[in-house]
């Protein structure tokens, strides 16, 4: 067991940059141990006064997309030309599903993986998607704490995990493949209203003027969608991992991004609105929890439904008296 | 006190569409009386087997887009060209914060107030959304087994309520002005998204030609974003309340939709999805309530959203020791 000294010391390793430190804390705030989650909540308190403020981009895009080169290629960008630090981390909900994990993650970013300002974190496997967000979000302080410049987070373009993934993130990247209409299947209603950045990834060979196209087609589309609340304007650009220059235009937009969240302290406010965001969410999340996880609980409300569905059942009745039923 | 036959009875009015029984069936409903509400749901069950089927319009829009000159124009061409009976429902959830209603509809729809198969209801008052969402479904289901062709619903587009209305509807038609940019401030994100039918209202005059840009606009737009799945287009139109033929128009789409819901039985299966969605969101908002109005609660929620505004807590930890407190 670790003493509170042990965490003290363990706080001032993570924040000197220790990696195997802040490896193993992530380890920590990963574990679904009773014990190990208490000291977790203790470390990331110690870690949490941090004056530390690292840039936290979301980027999500269909299977296939190229998400792992796209963040090669701009992690090394950071690295190599702008001299930045650069944590990417991955998050799979539906490893949760599958029992699978993005061990590949690490082969394929391999240039990046070898640069010493990188550090990359594969998902945390398992778990619902509330503990999976916890733990995401207490990575980023941890991250964060370490003195990372930038922080990546590569999702799967799942859907419901975006509104969360939107909620952890300073800037929200969207990849999408040039050649409209088909590809876009993948994508899920209500993503493309939360992108700040889009980005046509493999605009190269025979999809470059396809690229070109797209561009031009969506940033006239987003222009006749509801913006931010901010004032935002969403960005369109093509990308092309053989492209560097196309790398440095990615670069150019994410400054501007910054920039302008940085006027009238907007990034300070939208990440103190965040905060409450998850607070609220989570007291809704754990309070329906307990709900859901109530004996039989969930086969009484399939079994409900099976029965509105067939048309036998008014569905607030039912939910009335099902619910009449619980104390 | 009505007895059982009593609702026999009453239930037989409002299929045989007698319409002051209809209109105290709907006042019932909308009472928050407790014996009131047992009554409502015993009529309700009465009702529910009736095999009528009326098509369920929803009609929304920012202040100002002419909602109510636009629905007295659809429903003047649904009862006077198409010998259609039409009920208009009106929900303004903001009138619980406003004690507002809308009062004024009934002589803002002055001509078709007038229609013998007409029905005018205006908001009813107050209560939480989740009440005026289970009144308004019971509204819809009287309505229908009064044997109503048409039931328009009219909501004013606040955002949140919107999500609600998607899943009373078969089609949810969304009212635009021409003109595009600093109109769509008052659209809040996602209404776009679910949108089957737009429609460019006050197409006229000095606008008409700015209403041409728009529709092709929204035209190509739409077609860059995530469609439903069950593969209908949204549709995009012109309308003016002085150009009768686009009211024709108008109508000739919702045709389409409905032709196009009818294959395959998808209305069917759309209006069972309906049901089963309300039922599990009323288990979520029954229970949440149990939550929110236990003593004082709201007020440590307020406490602590504002403790983390400032940066003193974590919100993961502090919804824990929050709900840890509540038994």
């Amino acid at each position: 067991m670790l003493s509170t000294g042990d965490l003290d010391q363990w706080a001032s390793e993570i924040r000197s940059g220790n990696r195997v430190s802040l490896g193993k804390a992530i380890t920590l705030v990963e574990s679904r141990l009773p014990e190990h989650r208490l000291r977790a909540d203790q470390l990331i308190e110690k870690i949490s006064h941090s004056s530390a403020h690292a840039r936290r981009i979301a980027i999500t895009g269909v299977p296939g997309v190229g998400k792992s080169s796209f963040i090669e290629a701009f992690g090394l960008k950071l690295i190599r030309d702008f001299n930045q630090s650069v944590a990417v981390l991955a998050i799979d909900p539906s490893s949760t599903v599958s029992g699978g994990s993005i061990l590949g993650d690490k082969t394929r970013m391999e240039a990046l993986s070898k640069e010493k300002s990188a550090f990359i974190r594969p998902s945390p496997s398992g778990g619902h998607l509330g503990g999976v967000a916890e733990r995401t979000m207490h990575t980023i302080m941890l991250c964060e704490a370490a003195g990372f410049d930038y922080i990546l987070i590569e999702t799967v373009g799942v859907g419901q995990s975006e509104t969360e993934i939107r909620h952890m993130a300073d800037l929200f990247l969207l990849l999408m493949l040039p050649g409209a209409g088909d590809e876009l299947q993948g994508i899920k209603r209500g993503i493309i209203e939360m992108t700040d950045l889009m980005v046509l990834n493999k605009s190269d060979g025979n999809t470059a003027s396809l690229a070109e196209d797209a561009v031009r087609q969506y940033s006239n589309a987003l222009h006749f969608f509801p913006g931010r609340d901010d004032g935002w304007l969403p960005k369109v650009l093509k990308h092309s991992i053989f492209q560097p220059e196309s790398t440095a235009l990615v670069m150019i937009a994410v400054n501007q991004y910054f920039d302008f969240m940085a006027e009238g302290q907007k990034l300070g406010k939208m990440r103190a609105e965040q905060k409450v965001w998850w607070f609220r969410e989570q007291v809704r999340r754990i309070w329906l929890e307990r709900l859901y996880t109530k004996d039989g609980f969930n086969h009484q409300l399939d079994n409900l439904s099976n029965q509105i569905l067939q048309g036998d059942l008014n569905p607030f009745q039912a939910a009335r008296s099902l619910l009449e039923k619980v104390k």
